[in-house]
């Protein structure tokens, strides 16, 4: 068991160390979101040029060279390649269910020529 | 069912299409990684300074305030606030994983003044 501490001077530092490190989390966090926001406008352009062309919501091959990729990218990072691995499936998920609600909506308006609409 | 289609000059335009999406895709991805890389540095310094200070390594109100946060800058990017709340809770998971290490490892090497070790 450590020892209590409890210096008001030590808290005090102490918790303005923290509160300078969680500004820039949430500065970090802020550019992550909007790095998403776009990443997301590009998946679900591929989604809607898969729906519109009958190609498959996934791919494997690509995703398999993604997560190689990133992989590596986290290593350099020093970031954990399998924390970056998880995250990137944990992405790759959520994108799939667009394509798939993008692939039903697009097939539900038979007779819509491709690139005419969106169907969001 | 949709018509097929197979027209090779639409083919090689969607492929040629798909191709520069994917590519903003990677771009997006590397700077993610390299932003979460960043995080983490932080957040394992925050780790290191609550176990230092026997503080707990969930803090429950911090939580609250960056998820509401985030699901406003996600709504105004125009990205699923719901996602960004899920994201958000897997990115928190493994950050109270590893602080959950740091403190298992700062317990276990008592007597060691504290900011005097890197227990990774």
């Amino acid at each position: 068991m450590a020892a209590t501490r409890g210096e008001p001077e030590t808290t005090e530092a102490v918790h303005e160390e923290l509160g300078a490190l969680r500004d820039s989390i949430d500065n970090i966090d802020a550019a992550v979101v909007h790095m998403l926001a776009e990443r997301f406008k590009c998946t679900q352009r591929v989604g809607r040029l898969k729906a519109e062309h009958q190609l498959p919501p996934a791919d494997p091959a690509r995703e398999a060279r993604q997560i190689a990729r990133l992989r590596e990218l986290a290593q350099d990072a020093k970031l954990d390649p399998a924390f970056a691995e998880k995250l990137l499936n944990f992405i790759i998920a959520e994108v799939i269910r667009h394509h798939e609600k993008i692939a039903n909506s697009t097939r539900s308006s038979a007779g819509v020529p491709p690139g005419s609409g969106d169907p969001a």
